[in-house]
């Protein structure tokens, strides 16, 4: 990233209490080419200037609204204005300020899912599109690099045409009705004015689509979902079991769920091709297992110096010292950064820098979302191929 | 078992190339109280006499055909003759020597699935009931001592009710077209004339069904499958993904491959309940893994002190010395062998050796398979209570 | 084994409240070509008939005392008389039957360490050289498949010459005064007049010395050892932690415990080449992990069709389904009985038959067992090279 | 950490090519509270500009000598001066910086083993004393969250009175001559002008000693080191095994190597008391293993609300999305960071903010690799015990 600056953004959402916020915040600074500048982090502009001030931000760029930040910012001069939104507030509040940065002329990262209805994220689409904006959606976990080397192993044919795909992302903390005692975190994702029509779906089934996606490139022609509301009270589903067909022939099992005990973020996928398998899993995600019909099975280590091209360029310490999520994460950044670098620069970003989810990936989960809830309802297969806008 | 004698077995089945009927010979030898003695080891006379030499049996007791077994055999004086006999032979051949042998009056030990139409499975029930034979089907898994653990730890309460269960059994081995390449065992587990209506659920989904129903108790309302032929000329399904409602809420994802390179004998099966959630592995059964809402995960190992009482009868050697495959199956002719020492000396079993599985699990077994067939072929969600003859 | 009778033997100690008897009789029995037609079970001749009562032996082949039955069964006609003796009593009593039974012309299957002393041991080594004895010492780690297959990758050369061998076994059923309590396993493990002048070194680390030894061949040129006992009263080590030179330059640590409270069976053994490195662990016995420089490692599954001979000739289930410690353990009666049936028929044993623990490795491990603990005594380095007689 | 401005810091090493200065850089970034703002990259004064330069810094703080730094930083005016340190060269250059900056005013952060010489580890923790500077040696593994938990478990009793310690650190990558061929990190740790007066010992030993240390609490009393040399031409040992006898009784194994092929960084330790043991790991860093002698194993995940206070306090995100070295490592800065804090504000650090590696444990560690030497020469147990300068 040959820039003689570094990126400055703002934040909208990441106010006390939020979890998200945070997160954005540490991987953008990992590197130390990203800088927080501005932010507009609650609905509540005490809360507000509280958090910015607990972040030692210039008290004049910590707004009220998210409105008044894309147009303060925007009449800063070059060189001192923000360079890029992250926008890390819940579902329901992604869209409008995704749309007002977009217009008033900034990159976008935006947390996932990108919007609550299809429209929504058509709109988006086609205002990234018109703004010719650089927009990231965190789908952290392609952020991996062994996930980028398992996307590399079936793009290059060792294990042969896809045959099937099993994905699984359970969770166990919403099993007891903490949304009804008052856990923020909680609270929102249930809520269906905040999450959208799916909790279950939306927060952790559209990882799970977004990872196979990426890994197999493989679309969903139609798809049999199964939701469940368990816990008393909840007015989402909290579990989802998904089977899946692929154009092209290939089958899938997808599930989320809510209610696992014991389960922590166990984002789990294996592929199994004609001549060959892979298998990575979140929990422990410097390994990647390869798996054939007559070998003994290989384990791919993260920092080899065997792996590829985009596995290497997306590790920042040698093999042996885990990486874990927030490398991961700020893969995103990371990437989104320098293609932003490239645009404000008048330059080309590199292949490997264009390596990172986009609005058009958004749409496609924002879909796909719908697409269970519909077939949870109507209680068998539905037809749920999507192409977003361009 | 307190009997003066071995019990005395036969074989139908289990000739040359024959792989199960080995098994069945090792399991049955393991605890030296069960005795082979007789045998139809094959639908050719010269090969059942050629399997009788190479186990050394008296040559007038290895039999050209299964029917002369049953009839010579019921003929001999008490304390020769076979006290039961044991079927290894393919699906569509265990109905007819299972029924020659109860109604000549001997106790059965027959391989899975238990026959390949409904019919003929009620039709076993009702004879196994008219002759009060004991009949063991070996669906080997539940003989694991830690699926016993399971079962208890489930029953027990601690896990809270449950509400999820994830099965799953995948296998490799049939990713190539073996079957038209002249192997033996690919050839007629996937011919619809010797296997039935299914392969793969038949092979591999009915154990897992079983399992899913020994550890959690529950039964199956609806369910919806999703059945594929991957190789081109298979005349069965080699792929199959089920969605389950359970009876009382609950939730199931079942599934089972042969076309999944690199994957063994990867039974794995996860009960999640209200309060906690255990998670148990074929490929690594000497440990059960137990996870709670709020304390740190516990690992169970076979034969230490801690563990119930089932798990311990059916436990060999101690904690640290890996017991296996071998073992496992030996449980369920050690259970139902003890049961037949009870018959036939007139005494009352003890509660642990009715641990094994009976012709009424075999029949929900056979029944479970067609209607996943029906619901693959109709595409979507089908009734399947199915409550077996007594 | 070509051959028209079961073998036939019997048994030395194994008695009630034995735990290592009940193992052999098991694994003697599993491959249905060995049968237990005879035994001295116990000191106690009341016992000993007991114990022949529950077997279901003839009670005239139940003796009151080896001496009993080396004479007795040496006078019964030929294909009724014992072909050999299995020696399964505490340490101290393995030399006297040994010599008894070589002497009255039987093979042998002894328990190890083979004796309390290397003046014994290098008897046993003359005896079964004169009689032209087969003699087996169950190290029965050496049985597992996987262990075998670890050995010839290191003679094919693939992971260079060996630099480092790291062989651990520890245990932690003897971390509280079990023998003090009258715990029988435990009082003659740590009765020097019962297991010698060591308990931990001679019951686990005598295997862990002939597991490197097999996998290895490498031979030690000096050690230093570290014995400690813990637990108060107890009159023998119950720790103990090795340094070896190796003859060549390798380096080694050895290490067994029994005080190492949640460890089971917990024997792992890693060897490092200038090349590669792999590593076995009893605990989980069906794969061998082989690690390289610069390529991803490996993990082999027993049963695979791209093992070796020797891995594949030991092996009875498919791939998948778990082999334990009882398989393992009976491979070595598998080899023994083999080269017995050659010796006894005038035919020459297979070169896989011969792949058993030998008279001379007992006496090797027997040796090794003095010098660590001449090196505890003395605190330092001791010469450990030994070469027992031929 | 309440402070109204970030902390100031400059480097020492970390110019290109450098390994662990990149390392420093992020892992300081990660929590915004650190800004670096001056450095003294490299020995040469062209690329010290050049990293300055790629680090968007101001060329007026980018020195050519660490004496230049230290001098020109002191005259600067409050807040606007650097706070600490940190000093990333190679071993043998830790002593001169750490001494200037000390004398200069500054506090320290400073990278392992502490200095070359028992006599500089002891200068400096003099110098400290002195200067009442905060000095923090980054021995990054006891920034792990589970560690700290580990070493909790241990105070709090639960698993009884120490018995024994298992800690190793084998790593693969210098099993080729590599420093022989110009590897830069390779070079100068297997040379002595710069490592001292050991290669595997002083890079990995010293941070298994550090971690044993750190966990158990025990201090060594006297050790056996053997020493290897296995790469020709090396000038250092690149293997090196040593037993342990702890003060009070314990007893020790450590090992660390080089030369261990598909090694990584395998850093282990087991920890046996009278009643349990515990099990970490730091390529899976993210869950500890403990273990009793009666009842099932546990498995503590980083990130749960049961786990204690200081393993919550050194934790950024939830359970189950993993954290790796770089985010351990950032806690020991965090730490020693707030510690600073509360001197420059004059305030009183919290007992958590004291939980770093001190000048004292380097001098402890400076020992302990002397002693190993030591005992390799002499071959056989050396008296180890030290206690550094207060």
């Amino acid at each position: 990233m040959a820039f003689d600056r570094k990126l400055k953004y703002g934040m909208v959402g990441g106010g006390p209490g939020a979890f998200i916020g945070g997160v954005h915040r540490m991987v953008a600074a990992l590197d130390q080419k990203i800088e927080l500048v501005a932010g507009a982090f609650s609905s509540s502009p005490e809360k507000s200037r509280q958090q910015g001030a607990e972040l030692l931000l210039d008290p004049k760029r910590v707004y009220g609204t998210f409105q008044e930040m894309a147009e303060k910012e925007a009449g800063l001069p070059d060189g001192e204005r923000i360079d890029f939104v992250s926008i890390v507030t819940p579902n329901h509040m992604h869209f409008a300020p995704a749309k007002a940065f977009l217009e008033a002329g900034f990159h976008v990262v935006c947390d996932k899912p990108m919007t609550t209805t299809v429209e929504e994220a058509e709109e988006l689409c086609r205002l990234v599109g018109k703004h010719q904006a650089v927009f990231a959606l965190t789908h952290n976990y392609t952020g991996y690099p062994l996930v980028k080397q398992a996307r590399d192993f079936l793009r290059d044919g060792r294990l042969g045409r896809i045959r099937k795909v099993v994905v699984e992302y359970p969770q166990g903390w919403l099993s007891t009705p903490l949304d009804a005692e008052g856990m923020k975190q909680a609270e929102w994702r249930t809520d269906p004015a905040r999450a959208g029509v799916s909790s279950c779906m939306g927060d952790l089934g559209s990882h799970a689509e977004n990872l196979a996606r990426y890994i197999t490139g493989l679309e969903i022609e139609e798809l049999c979902a199964d939701m469940t509301t368990f816990v008393p009270g909840r007015r989402l589903e909290d579990d989802a079991n998904v089977l899946i067909h692929y154009k092209g022939g290939a089958r899938g099992i997808l599930y989320a769920s809510q209610i696992s005990p014991g389960e922590e973020n166990n984002l789990r996928i294996r592929v199994y091709g004609e001549a060959g398998a892979l298998e990575w899993h979140q929990e422990n995600p410097n390994y990647l297992h390869v798996r054939y019909l007559d070998r003994p099975s290989e384990v791919y280590t993260r920092g080899s110096g065997y792996l590829g091209e985009a596995a290497k360029a997306f590790t920042r310490i040698p093999t042996g010292h885990p990486e874990g999520y927030l490398e991961a994460f700020a893969n995103i950044y990371r990437a989104a950064g320098n293609t932003m670098v490239a645009r404000i620069t008048g330059g080309k970003p590199a292949a490997l820098d264009l390596d990172f989810p986009t609005v058009q990936d958004g749409a496609v989960g924002v879909s796909f979302i719908h697409k269970t809830v519909e077939s949870g309802r109507k209680g068998g297969w539905v037809k749920a191929a999507y192409t977003p806008p361009a």
